[in-house]
């Protein structure tokens, strides 16, 4: 795969824990400016690397590489960047540091700052647990972030989000061959039947009544529960899902020395001028609990996605639901209504 | 407990196999009078028995056993009427027969029949599966069946229904010593999981974002899941579980051989004066999907619950549920716009 890597000197986490031979893979899109004014840092969701983030990327569309610098950040836990299935004795597999939002957020900044001398930020964008990345971002960074787009996701897991997420994770952790983490080979029952739980939440009402997976080229029902939702965890390593899991489970962008637990300063301190996009139909993000958030965050507007995809709202796939995005992205990243940054600030921060 | 128990002779299922020593326990409430007319049929739901449908019934309301004569059938697998749990070799635990809520229907019918000689039911009204069984009543007996109420239920089971219960089912038996039904002791783990993976799905998103388990007595999320969740399922048998979801998932009012298949049909067959009451938040059975069923029935009649208590709506838990369900059959008692049977085909069939 074509990537770049990033690894920094030990690297100390929320828990405690350093991560040695920290590993953050990332790709870029476009070239850097002069003046590094023109980033958008674009993070990937759970389970997805880089190469899953490309739907949004492309000439013509907001996330244009011609204009803008994008980098694409891998999550920890995704088998790329710093993950269990790749990480050495004795971190490795089942003692692999629990990892929050907030630690992603911190190596993507340093990233950033020691890598390509970037400071400020046009664009934070993401889907999912990317989204949770950059609520992280613009509310630890608000001075340098100037403008927001979370897409189908949330500043802090809810309650029922974290009881759904019981849900698939048990389902896995019930395969005795994960033995704990200390499988030798992948627990394959435990994985599919991880598969067969999300595939209930993943998709809406409507795509299911709509018989949805048809159009997919599956040839029935089961067909799709197996030949898609079995065999998508089937392709991965158990400590890696659960290690994300943790990560998506625990995010919750007030829970650091900055706003020790306080959810409403934290919202209250995005500045950077926002569009939230929740999907109409998602199970996992309901339009509800970004409505909440919005109305927490003094310069943000909530868009809802008339969606039939459940979660996969603005995912890549519905060319509607891109295009919606996209257009958002444009006029988020047109408006000039946004908080700069004192012009010295970089130079000093870089002295 | 105190119930009775109808044993009829051999009782053939739909899957052709017969079930020999057929039991279905039931138990009725107030007095027939002398005409029969007073019929309350109220069937019991998943995993419940007639002790969990009591809630709707009592002096005073609705259900009132100084008015009807109120019968409460349990659901085949309940392990009180025939279930994997006991019956015996060869039909026993694993290859316990696969039973449809047709069957259920067919033996409720004999029953009354044979039992009570009751012919006509001025009401038939259940609660999920029990609404299931409530609209198969209607449209195989849509002469006999006066009024109809089903709650939070469906006619025919969804795909996005199936897959959910898929979901729940798999945990279950990833457990190995679930061991294809053959077990010696309950496969615990596999219950636990099934009862967090359902935790996800019986509640709603405004449950958990108002900490609602919290007024329920819980001291915590992980309280919840565990003391009720975990607990509720590791009292049950796993093959009687097992054996309902079977039901519940291929629950259909018009896979049998009057309606053979055409859905729209056996909905249309329906003539009993009928409200349809879905929960708001219901993500088993939710709305839009009992409006779709409505909009195929000549005498029915859409009622959504205002309930924040997703798919438990219309059940015990709210007070305010109960009195709106229970104003609702208290109108549909008193309305005399129903189909009357000839009173002489009563004669006729019982001659």
């Amino acid at each position: 795969m074509d990537y770049q890597v990033y690894e920094p000197d030990d690297f100390v986490v929320r828990s405690g824990l350093t991560l040695r031979d920290a590993r953050l893979v990332y790709k870029t899109y476009g070239t850097l400016n002069e003046d590094k004014s023109n980033v958008i840092l674009y993070p990937t969701r759970f389970g997805g690397t880089h190469v899953d983030n490309e739907y949004l990327i492309g000439e013509g569309m907001a996330l244009d590489p011609a204009k803008y610098f994008i980098v694409v950040p891998n999550l920890l836990g995704n088998g790329l960047s710093s993950s269990p299935s790749n990480s050495l004795i004795p971190f490795d597999r089942g003692r692999f540091p629990k990892l929050t939002v907030h630690d992603n957020v911190l190596l993507q900044e340093k990233l950033l700052r020691e890598v390509f001398g970037i400071e400020e930020i046009a664009l934070v964008v993401g889907w999912s647990m990317a989204a949770q990345q950059a609520y992280h971002w613009a509310a630890l960074y608000p001075d340098r972030v100037k403008r927001l787009a979370p897409i189908a996701g949330s500043a802090r897991t809810t309650p029922h989000n974290y009881v759904f997420l019981e849900g698939v994770k048990t389902a896995l952790m019930t395969d005795p061959e994960w033995r704990g983490g200390w499988y030798e080979k992948q627990p394959q029952a435990g994985l599919r039947a991880m598969g067969r739980v999300w595939a209930g939440w993943a998709l809406s009402h409507e795509f299911y009544r709509k018989h949805m997976y048809l159009d997919l080229g599956y040839s029935s029902l089961e067909d799709y529960l197996v030949a898609y939702w079995e065999a998508v965890y089937l392709k991965r390593d158990a400590n890696d899902i659960l290690s994300m899991i943790w990560t998506w489970q625990n995010a919750d962008l007030s829970d650091n020395g900055i706003f020790n637990g306080d959810y409403e300063a934290a919202l209250g301190a995005i500045t950077a001028k926002t569009i939230v996009m929740p999907g109409l139909t998602d199970m996992y993000f309901p339009p509800k609990d970004s409505a909440i958030e919005v109305s927490l965050m003094p310069n943000a507007e909530l868009r809802v996605i008339q969606s039939v995809w459940g979660h996969y709202a603005g995912g890549a796939v519905s060319a509607k639901d891109v295009g919606f995005v996209d257009a958002a992205l444009k006029e988020l990243l047109l408006s000039n209504d946004v908080v700069s940054r004192r012009s010295d600030y970089w130079n000093v921060s870089n002295g």
